[in-house]
């Protein structure tokens, strides 16, 4: 029996993963985290009676332990930044999936890597901020971090039984997100449209994230440190269909791909039960039923943030969590109506341009940068 | 070191063998075989001064015995059918590429086996005969039999590091040949027409077996046998571009895909390098490059051949060697102009239907079903 701990369980990712838990019989879940809806929590209590769980606020808390005890219910409530360092480390825990958005999941991984409890990462920010710490971590502590984005699980699947000495670049596929084809004025794009993404169904902060691009950047960035591969060897190439997830160039000229319907309860599985690959309820491939699958090249100059991507990976040390903080800070400030789409990479690039680079930089300068540029795109919002 | 027999070194794959050979420095020739061009045979001895060569008859053979003499050259001869049985046998040799097309490899192909020699396969006449007696005797020998043909090829690599249990489908693959999109009458279609492949390059039988779709029903049947799926979890999709070389479909829905430009040195490379991947002057992949990848559904109807396959491959025992020897005298008299383009489905059939099946076969049941299948299919022409 693997025992999961699913951090940012009322999320899209974290409600599919529960689903796929209940169906295969050698998974059962441990325990449970949810930012703020309590109510779904407790129905996830009830159908899977976690050993422990982890909400946000003491008030919080203190409600849930009232529920817990009138339904005689004795499961362990921690709360806040603490409680989730707390919880993943439980000695029930064999893995933990986090489908927590955003650089906040980077405290509570390195919690669990020392704890030695294998990483199902649904999470990009925490990899883009600390990624080859996090990477090493695990080396040493010897365990897994298994990739949920369903780009890096293609990837990941494309490696498979392959001496990566022989990988020559990644090929990371982008359907492009809502506004590839947009040729108007991108200043007036309103929150609605950039929320309308043409192939996947996701959070928002990723969906706004895919609009601009970044989201193809930060998971090159990602894509550079889980697998090791120099961050110029990773060609992104738009694929509006998301049939072709991504794809591995070896030396010998063979690229291997990794495809099928979008679809995230196939990427959430198979890092659940990698190696192995179990049934799963997914539509299957019918290539033929598809008109044509396409591939084109990015436009940089229309989509500024993913050359902002690239260029704070090749600069490495703070920047990519500078890029990464500052951005969660300006698509949190569109997504309010506060600013432009247009203004989301102005803020990201005016950060990064302030920005003053820490050489050989450990978890405390990586949070003390991603804390300076929240303050700072906030600042100039 | 690892010393290569190339069998057929004169045809289109032993030519492209031999020069990555040359260029892959862990790689020697230690044997060659041509059936006929001795002119070629000559310039290939100088280049890679073989140990041993084999010619088909024995004037061939006294013709070059005296030029190796006025050359100064000490290389054995052999000749004929028991020739190639015996060169593959020599202690100096590691590994047998069969690049001779038919059936006649099959006795070759066995000695090569018992002999302990791994086997490097673009020969399809063979395991279509007799597929489970190869393999079979392949596992028994623990000699690896690993494909040449750029399907197999792509289907052995999307297999690398998986479960063969975990398999669901094999997706193969088949450009349409050179009478895809032909609408007219295909009685009077003539060779040239058949013989215009529209994305590889390859031998006139093979290019044949393309245009009716039999290669595509023979790589079914080399499929079944070679990676031991069941004929009904194999699917033939018409992909015109040449591009997926084949894909495996898993039981979690995931497919991966092999891909690259249509270029048989890739194949042929792996093969000689497995597990290795070694650097190819191949053009790489440029998938932008590609206006689209497109996907149909196959035309049974139009092209009967695939289904005659399929056919054969469900009733199995000493059917589909009558099916493929039956197909190598029709394709020979339409190469020689003596039938009609759709002649060939109609003789397949003809062979087919009067042929008595021979339970429990064994080889020389199998050699016996080939040789009347020739003989009946010929009386028919």
């Amino acid at each position: 029996m693997k025992n999961i701990a699913v951090l940012g369980s009322s999320g899209s990712i974290g409600i599919q993963s529960l689903d796929i838990i209940s169906k295969i019989k050698n998974l059962s879940i441990a325990a449970l985290s949810v930012n703020k809806d309590i109510a779904l929590l407790k129905k996830q209590i009830k159908i899977f009676k976690p050993k422990a769980v982890c909400v946000c606020s003491a008030a919080d808390k203190e409600e849930l332990k009232k529920w817990l005890s009138s339904q005689k219910l004795r499961i362990v409530v921690y709360d806040g930044a603490e409680g989730l360092k707390k919880i993943v480390t439980l000695s029930e825990i064999d893995m933990v999936l986090f489908a927590i958005v955003g650089s906040a999941a980077l405290i509570p991984i390195i919690s669990a890597i020392n704890a030695g409890k294998d990483i199902a990462l649904a999470n990009k920010e925490a990899l883009v901020t600390a990624g080859k710490e996090i990477m090493s971590l695990a080396a040493k502590k010897k365990v897994k971090v298994l990739p949920v984005d369903s780009e890096h699980s293609a990837i990941f699947q494309c490696l498979n039984g392959e001496n990566k000495k022989q990988v020559k670049r990644l090929i990371l596929t982008a359907s492009g997100g809502a506004l590839y084809k947009y040729k108007k004025d991108f200043s007036k794009i309103t929150v609605e449209q950039a929320l309308a993404h043409p192939t996947w169904k996701m959070g928002k902060k990723i969906t706004i994230d895919s609009a601009t691009l970044m989201n193809k950047g930060l998971e090159a960035i990602e894509a550079s440190v889980l697998f090791n591969v120099a961050i110029d060897k990773i060609k992104i190439v738009i694929h509006p269909q998301s049939i072709a997830h991504s794809m591995v160039e070896y030396i010998d000229g063979s690229v291997i791909a990794q495809m099928s319907n979008p679809d995230m309860r196939l990427p959430i599985q198979y890092a659940l039960t990698y190696p192995d690959r179990v049934e799963a309820n997914i539509k299957p491939l019918n290539l033929c039923g598809i008109s044509k699958l396409e591939f084109y090249e990015p436009d940089f100059k229309k989509f500024p943030c993913l050359s902002l991507a690239f260029e704070a990976a090749k600069i490495g040390q703070t920047m990519p969590a500078v890029l990464n903080a500052a951005n969660e800070t300006a698509v949190n400030a569109f997504l309010n109506k506060k600013i432009k789409f247009s203004d989301i990479a102005k803020i990201v690039e005016k950060t990064m341009r302030k920005h003053k680079i820490i050489k050989n930089c450990d978890i405390d300068d990586l949070i003390a940068a991603d804390i300076w540029a929240r303050n700072y795109a906030r600042e100039i919002l």
